[in-house]
């Protein structure tokens, strides 16, 4: 029987999941619909495939997103995250199974009753970070409750960050993502976590000073800092009593302490735009929230406002990013955020010769036979080259195996669904491993 | 002729309104129809006065409302700020005047065509901040641009403190007006204004570290910090090409390094609700904000996080205020901003015996025949007992002067107004001044 798979979006991260597609459309009798509404981009995206099909798209046309709906057996949604609930509900009324990278919304969520209603599957959450931390975390908790461990702690840490060779590069970072998300991580607002049982709150202008260390297996060191919510995840994961409970971004050392700087100042604000922008320069914008005074230099002001010392590798790395150049930012209007995004990508943007990497790091505390233990958990991917990230790949190919399994018809379970169940960690762990995502772990037994 | 004034709100601020128009109530023939929900406060009010009406009165029971203000000569409006609209609306189409001593909303803003169109005055703005300074400024401003004096910087600053004799807490401040107001003052986004020629902005967190120091005569030693926007300012008060303009509140030195270590820790967030407060006591709900240590009692890793040294009079700030406390707090559900407000209160509500004073200061810097000059003027008012506050009257003394000139119909202008011209600041100060609230002035000449 042929099948046909219907993505919306044809952006970066569908690359992989594209490739993967087209290599197992002869055998699996898969026809692939791309639809986008970028023509250029469809037309690369094809790499005139003869079972891929494409269609120039805009999202608000409901007769064509219906037409295409109709005939899936199965939607792939990569456009952004909050369009997904459009194409989600003719997903349901015309019954085809949806598959995502993203959050459940909330929006998604109340969809629930009436997809297990129709005997559906909307699963979400298939990407890289929501997506394989979800598959490798339950796995290993599932595993360890299994032999009957009592768990006291629950970690994990992913990051996007350069392959190993950049050496140039005092941050050790280069945008492999959308670099707004970057600038504006973790402004939402307070992160919320748990520790030794007790309740912790950290406001955003702390975020970037309460890090945490750790080493992984050949790479080195890292730091993680916290991410917005990690309570939620104590339902998902069934860590609801759990002491411990911490999730993360991972950064090389020192990273979050010179990121703390712009966070300091007030440049990563998103909330109102700055007066007279035009041929405002990088030192200009600096100075914008700095005390005014009639004689000291800029660095001077900063390293004393900040309580910098003079040979802190911290001022290195400002330099080398161009913050007190006098160099203009080159927008015309922006928040403070929008300025330092444009000033970032300056240096950060990832050049042809770039590679980045995907950390994954889980630590679980734990008590088995009234011994205590520690298992560290750690993933670590490049990417092939500036096109082929690791990125795209860490998102692309969850999905495309997702893709498979759902078609397969092996997954039973109906509703709008997180990949937390064997069912589907136990496959997905497998395929993801014979494309080169595979996870390290350690036991270390405590003291 | 007799006249109608009807007065929506008789809190706290309406205390010395109300006896002022009662004690001139005879001579110029008024009728004060005073309209609250208190039915016991309306009662305190009137005071049994003869020439005074009370009414017990929903601002959603429209009939009622309407009916008031058809009957009335001018209105004044001291209900909550973001409810003046739903009066002024009614005043239009009776075609009343109205007084409020609040900010000019945009949606009051917007009223303003018609105001003019029917010949009516809304003047807003006739408190102490905003009002008095206001007022002073203007007044100030005008005589300089009239000696033909060229205006380089603006500054001006209005704190509500304790009067003088409070010896025993070393804040040097009790809550003489709403405790939320202040718990949350600075919050709403980035402070803006201009300094020099030069923009600048400061984020929330760090306000409170960007204070400035002013002595005022018989008063001593002040500090303020940065009000939101300034900028709005410019165009108010004449001053679009000033190269500094500055608002701020005043504080007693040392409140604000204090204060600041609050919001360094995250308790003014309003944005979401701790969880398990029952039972949560001052102690715990700091350690909310620090890092988890095995061993390290909750003042080190204070220090320690913030660098405050061992020997700082900011430790004692924190342990007289009760921040290191074995008490619960007491409110079973809050945002950390809501349990702040409830521990402060403890120690700063306003004792029976306690007395209050509003300070407000203005610095000019101007250029007059090819000579600098800095021109300071303050006003400090103290208030009688915990009863008569100085807030009250400030408050409650310009909006009485206010509705008197009003009333009187010497004031011309017609629309949505502030009282920044001389047909209103000159008998409005010469009749503050009667009643003790006076500025003094002096001039510096710089170098």
């Amino acid at each position: 029987m042929s099948q046909t798979i219907v993505l919306f979006g044809a952006g970066r991260s569908a690359t992989r999941f594209i490739r993967f597609v087209q290599e197992k459309s002869e055998a699996n009798r898969w026809t692939l619909v791309i639809a986008d509404r970028d023509e250029a981009l469809l037309k690369e995206k094809k790499a005139d495939h003869h079972r891929t099909e494409t269609v120039v798209f805009s999202l608000d046309d409901d007769v064509l997103r219906q037409r295409l709906i109709q005939r899936a057996s199965l939607v792939v949604s990569m456009v952004p995250a909050h369009l997904h609930v459009v194409i989600a509900k003719d997903c349901l009324q015309y019954e085809v199974n949806l598959l995502t990278a993203s959050y459940v919304s909330e929006e998604m969520q109340s969809l629930n009753d009436e997809v297990e209603r129709k005997g559906l599957l909307f699963l979400n959450e298939m990407g890289v970070d929501p997506g394989i931390d979800h598959l490798s975390a339950m796995k290993m908790l599932d595993e360890l409750r299994r032999e009957g461990a009592e768990i006291h702690g629950f970690e994990s840490f992913t990051g996007g960050l350069p392959a190993p060779g950049l050496e140039d590069n005092p941050w050790q970072y280069i945008f492999s993502w959308n670099p707004r998300n970057v600038v504006l991580a973790g402004a939402g607002g307070a992160v919320k976590f748990r520790q030794e049982g007790r309740y912790k709150y950290i406001p955003y202008h702390q975020l970037f000073r309460r890090t945490e260390f750790m080493n992984i297996p050949k790479y080195g060191r890292f730091e993680g800092y916290p991410n917005r919510d990690s309570l939620r995840y104590r339902s998902t994961y069934g860590l609801q009593d759990v002491p411990t409970i911490f999730r993360g971004t991972l950064r090389r050392p020192g990273f979050c302490r010179a990121w703390d700087v712009f966070v300091k100042l007030g440049m990563t604000d998103d909330s109102y735009y700055i007066e007279n922008t035009h041929d405002l320069t990088h030192r200009q914008f600096v100075n914008m929230f700095l005390a005014y005074h009639p004689s000291d230099i800029i660095e001077l002001k900063l390293m004393h406002y900040l309580n910098i010392p003079q040979d802190s590798d911290l001022m290195e790395k400002l330099e080398w990013i161009g913050l007190f150049s006098d160099e203009p930012i080159g927008l015309d209007r922006g928040t403070p955020a929008q300025l330092l995004e444009k000033l970032l990508m300056k240096k950060w943007h990832m050049k042809s010769t770039d590679r980045d990497m995907i950390v994954m790091y889980h630590k679980v505390d734990y008590q088995l036979n009234n011994q205590h233990f520690t298992l560290n958990s750690s993933m670590v991917y490049e990417g092939k080259s500036a096109k082929e990230t690791a990125m795209s790949d860490t998102v692309g190919l969850p999905l495309a195996l997702g893709a498979e399994l759902m078609l397969s018809g092996k997954i039973k379970q109906t509703g709008v669904r997180l990949p937390v169940t064997e069912d589907i960690y136990t496959p997905m762990l497998k395929g993801l491993s014979e494309y080169g995502i595979n996870f390290s772990e350690e036991v270390i037994e405590k003291k």
